[in-house]
């Protein structure tokens, strides 16, 4: 084992699949007696933002009470526990699957006793000067149990003046920079705040009396609660007995919300940014149908992500919605891959391409994105043995060409096919007839009603927050041993 | 405790949800030097058959080496099992997962030794008569470890004459009626089997020099092996290195294919009884349209079973297709319900209804059946909340009025609440605007094509082979305490 | 994986060790509400005759309860598993210890389905004639699920003719040949059989109105039992409602009760065989000094098994005892041999010489007996590293000259040091200045006051039973792929 | 649940058993190419001072490798993890076992990051001021993750001047009083610092061209190391490439080592403060026949503990040495406590009083120490009951008045029977006929031939180091609910 460089990140993780990583969920409770059970029920509806591990931290008489584990939330969370986490408020994170190691220890919300007390916390997105604080926290004195950046804002924090949590908050956000929707929980208040820019969603329901955090509106669905609105960039809430307290501590930004987010990210029944997930994804792919018609018979998604998109194209090109492709939904984390002679199978275990369905047909295949290309190509190959004529490959969002900073697991820039290659060459490396990006224009043709901007540095390289760290090496000078 | 009374059958269970359960999967391997792992490639292909427990048996140099557990295929078998699982044959059974108690002593391939050596067997199906042939057993000295019918089927074998193990399945099938897909394995032999009925689905496919049984074509499809044909039914097969050997032994009778698998059961992207089951199923939908049209704005389907059918009714009537319902595809086994103040989750945590696709609208719902009725009210409620002004609910397949004593698990005749109520009551029962279900007629509309007849029992009462053991109880004598 | 022959014995294991293995316990109550926490206690306290698996069965309402697990017995049942053994009968098996292949499905109790009910079984001991049974068996139809004997003496039971258990109990054990002290436990009764020669022991107590049956007085003593009386050799006893029923339905046989368990296999607080254990293994030790003098300044024991022997032999020779060797009593099953550099531990993870007491001492080292010589030697070294000027070894029971075929786990005699090679060398070969047995008359000087004989084949070669099954080869057609 | 106050020890845990608590045991190796493999070992051979869990950090390629683990060494380490813990340095800690709450977060050595690299620490013992020290600390920005001790001084290193790590160190333990052997891992060296009065024990051996520290000397018996000396009361030890460096940097303090090593934590095979220990108790029982005589018949010990001063007891008396006391060996952590109607068994599964023994006997219990008093009473009762006709109690060292603030698990002075009752009453209450107790001038007649000086508070109530924590309250302000 040699030395490690570790990308350092609120959900940091190894780069090593074609696709753009889910990010964590956040999740906050206040007032309810069941606040780690509506915690719970939140991070399950939230699932698909991260699958490695859940945590839930609740205060109960002045002591925070905390469980964390490994694996889906349904399995980390048996009963006997949920009722062990007593209290009236709670947060609670899921945290992204990988492939790499995967500690116990990584699992958020993180704990600490800091003064006056305990503090929890739990942080969806990535900062990108976290290293040269640290740096700087170390020279002074302060231990690191971890090198996630979370943790450096909790060091903040506990060398901030003041008195009241929410000061302190302000005081550590101030000197940090990059995207962050948080979630804090002392024994008496619970606190939420976003980074200026607004990069990562992050909404404030109501169920009863009770207050609701979180990342996606399909958490409140789930446990009936009422959607109040956006916990606005740059705000700093602090609920407690006493009520409401809002503050905009920081200079006022250009917003910058992750694009992505429609195109991929969110489950489609969520209330994103404003606006319902579903529906700008279908649009993308009225839109896309408009910019990139296709001369064929059929339009097929690659399910799930592209169905949205593909019902738009579909309706707007008049051309029949077939389920040609069908994915295997109990495809989980262990599925071990076979031995040498019948290896290889990557997309194959997860998707089946129907011969009756797709035979002498000209196909028009939807998806939301191509990152390595590598994915595309396996399944161009399948629909064509399947038996399709023509296969014309539309995606609903114009060509990933950067990594992100702000809290995606991404390749680098290097293994992302659009940055290397021009669109026709991608469309022979992958094998299909013809390829079609949704243009920038079309992307933001639907979306620009909407207040402020967007993050599309994937897409187009300018990003709004220059990243401080990047010549910094993350050096990772510990590791447990797996324990499995 | 009390002395409990247990259904019979080959997968038996508990039934106490609102739904017709899955069945079993069976697969069988011979001829490749990864038996083992093309086994279990087809079981993970097959898994919506059957999630309590898998198990694979393997047939290497004279020896039967099995391994099985409880949970997903995925889990059961790491890479390290696998790889100790040798030999160039092998066959693999998943089990159908219930709420009750799940014991790996039930998990199938069944192994024993008998006479001349090791034999497996794996079993979908349902036997009529096996309390009727284990009181004849038990009576002449035979012992019996399970309450599972397969194990009648092992103690006829040994008890009958013939030194072929195909002359022995022969003699030992000719006394037993009711609904059997059989795999079993020797140490040189692979062997399949299918009642004369042929209720159950088994096909035969081909890899190279190397055959493979398995309940369902996407097994084939996920491994890449070629379709051959149905074993038919009434046919029992062997398959050695002597080549194949192919007996008709039982008297002919009327095909009665369980029509039930093309409505709900297997994957859209199989091939069951000779036809694709997502053509069968948007047909079904097409059908529906013309007999039970409704004045609407969208169709919507309960996802994932009901979406072929929906894209047929909304194909048929003009009326867009949308994803109004989003399921979360993260509902595993082990879901806690939560405590009461915030409880009755049920089909909640499964669906969540889109406010904005449904508001304001007249929606068409599309599922392929009703089984007690109590789920079908959840999801009108829930679309009606979300704000549909109306809901019609549309059902691809005639009222369930009975049960099935042929291997499918569901609820007893009188739970059924078509058994009970007209179609008009049941509308009022959901709380729906209208209620409309496929008549028989247009159930075979399309499906009379093909060669042979269904059992729709379910739909009719009409049985096709009377049950023998109806009046006879199976009586549990052994117990074992719960191991978690 | 090549054919596995295998010995057929009711606690089959394999032979790898420098000892004679324990062997099983077993226990039966009847009549106590709290029937299987009595059975539990009863086999924690015997837990040194196995320590691989245990298992209980209740009798409940006509039903017959069963756990069973691998691992040490207050592993396997914590308390929730207890409490849900109801009823007022149990019987209890612990499985002795292996390093080979263990597995659930070995373990104990046997639970079948039989005729008219439950029927489960526990063994200590081993059959001679089991293959020969067992061929029968098969050919006459039985399957077999295992390659434990135990089962042959169901299959012979559900054979039999009879309608009492008890009857069939007889019928059964009349064509069994060897060592066997069994409980047999029905919905309604407890049986408790031992063969005619006595070999293995097994005891009768009582506790209120209950009875219970079990290997060794410590079971009784834990509970709180009084010890009634021996099962007698050849009797078979009912116990149930209606009182006890005592048969001796088998020809009378000299009594041939295992002489090794007062040397070293029962606690030394049991009474085995109408005597103290403990007081036993003092007087041998007596002897010993009597028949084997040395010159020395001390006498310490091979802890713990040679304590008593080692004070026995200081109070007659008058020389000091002294713990010399120190045992590591956390040693469990588990001990992870170090890897290459530093391997080769041995006997050292469990004893360590102590230079303080050994230093410029004569040492007269007293042991139960020496298998294959390795632990001798190494221990012999240990005691002149530490400093001793002189070693005398001094083993409390004649030489080990043959293997046991009555359910004791033993090397073949070729692996018997004292079968190959005479004292003088083993002696040398062990690196003691001396080497003194007790004599085959010493070891009865004491013993003989007792009513009937011994077997001691292990000493003699003598065996009371021929071996039928000698040329026979229990092969082994199913195998189970390690869970762990 | 309340919030908790809690002991802030090393290894601190809740206080209901009737005994004083084994204590941590530590251990470091520098210069072996399979470090990780030799702290297993020591560990391994120091189970006896803690059985809740341990852990190995090792250092490797400027990396520290960790694992930690609930449970007995052999079961946290198997091999593919010992594997994996690379390096030619390493330390290691055993963590007392407690009953309350266990935790894989309080398992030590802790690691952390700081400054320039990772360090790791392990801790036996116990500081006086560590809370205070903790509300300087938390006051000046520190954050905290335990309420372990432990972490006052990494916060103290990471806070303290200086390039090297021994000056650090030296400059944290400056400001800390109390009980500590310490072991610490950098990449690049190993330390060692033991407290000036030396309280707890720590030695130094040799191995080759590798240095190892350790507790005990067992732990270098087992490994086959040469015992060096003890790293000296106050000193600090820095191993490194350049070889070793001693430091002396605190003020010279008389030497207060625990007697309590010698009557009952350490292991009798090993040298602690220089001598061996079953020497020493061998010394003490005979000082205590002498000091306390009895008119008996023999003499037995409550084992394992008791042996040595039984031997010593007889020895000096002339009285015969019986073990008239069983100990099943099998006694784990996961023992279930039977339920109601026979339940209480407390001593019992531990305990077998032998009848064939002791019947008619008068009797000395020969025991190392009264703590509460209710063991020595069912010990007295079970002998009594098995025919005893006098029972006359000895302990090898004075009445246990007061509790230890040292690293030692004890009750509060309150609960300890001799700090309520004077002897004769005690002798009344565990209904022994007489009980003796072995004089404090007696306890050092043989010991006080050694050089320095005892702490003997738990005999005398007087405290080398005052407590200034004695008022202040650890509050516990996180609570991790159980994983099981």
């Amino acid at each position: 084992m040699n030395r490690t460089e570790w990308p350092i990140t609120g959900c940091e993780q190894p780069l090593d699949r074609d696709g753009f990583g889910e990010k964590c969920a956040v999740v906050g409770v206040f007032g309810h007696p069941e606040a780690a059970n509506l915690a719970y029920l939140s991070l399950y509806a939230m699932q698909h933002r991260g699958q490695e591990g859940s945590g839930i931290v609740s205060a109960h008489e002045g002591i925070l009470l905390s469980h964390r584990g490994l694996g889906l939330v349904a399995d980390v969370f048996p009963e006997h526990i949920i009722r062990q986490l007593k209290g009236s408020a709670a947060i609670g994170h899921n945290r992204y699957s990988t492939s790499g190691q995967t500690l116990l220890k990584n699992t958020q919300p993180f704990v600490v006793e800091y003064g006056r007390g305990g503090l929890a916390v739990a942080h969806n997105g990535n900062l990108v000067n976290a290293l040269e604080l640290r740096e700087q926290l170390e020279a002074s004195g302060s231990i690191f149990q971890s090198n996630v950046d979370t943790e450096v804002i909790i060091h903040l924090m506990a060398n901030a003046k003041g008195d009241r949590t929410i000061d302190r908050v302000c005081a550590a956000l101030a000197r940090v920079r990059g995207a962050y929707s948080l979630v804090f929980l002392t024994p008496r208040e619970l606190l939420a705040a976003r980074d200026p820019y607004g990069f990562r969603p992050l909404v404030l329901g109501r169920i009863k009396d009770a207050w609701i955090v979180a990342s996606e509106t399909c958490a409140l669905d789930l446990i009936g609660a009422t959607y109040e609105r956006e916990i606005e960039p740059g705000e700093v809430l602090c609920i407690s007995a006493s009520g409401l307290e809002s503050l905009h501590p920081f200079p006022r930004q250009p917003r910058a919300a992750c694009v992505f987010e429609y195109v991929y990210f969110a489950r489609p029944d969520s209330k994103v940014f404003g606006r319902n997930v579903y529906e700008v994804r279908k649009e993308l792919g009225r839109q896309l149908a408009r910019e990139q018609p296709a001369d064929a018979d059929i339009v097929i998604p690659v399910p799930d992500s592209g169905v949205p998109a593909a019902l738009g194209y579909a309706e707007e090109s008049g051309l029949p919605f077939e389920m040609g492709l069908i994915r295997n939904h109990y495809v989980g984390r262990t599925f071990t891959e076979p031995r040498d002679s019948i290896r290889h199978f990557g997309v194959k275990v997860k998707l089946n391409a129907q011969a009756d369905v797709l035979r002498g047909k000209r196909v028009v295949i939807v998806d939301d994105s191509i990152v390595r290309g590598t994915t595309s190509k396996k399944i161009v190959q399948m629909v064509r043995q399947a038996g399709a004529t023509a296969v014309h490959m539309r995606i609903s969002s114009p060509p990933t060409i950067a990594s992100c900073f702000y809290g995606v697991d991404t390749p680098t820039t290097e293994e992302l096919v659009a940055s290397r290659l021009p669109v026709e060459e991608i469309c022979r490396f992958i094998t299909a007839d013809s390829l079609g990006y949704l243009s920038e224009a079309g992307l933001y043709a639907f979306l620009r009603g909407q207040r402020g901007g967007f993050c599309d540095a994937c897409f187009t390289g300018r990003y709004p927050v220059p990243v401080t760290d990047l010549g910094r090496k993350n050096q990772l000078w510990l590791f447990e041993v797996a324990e499995v």
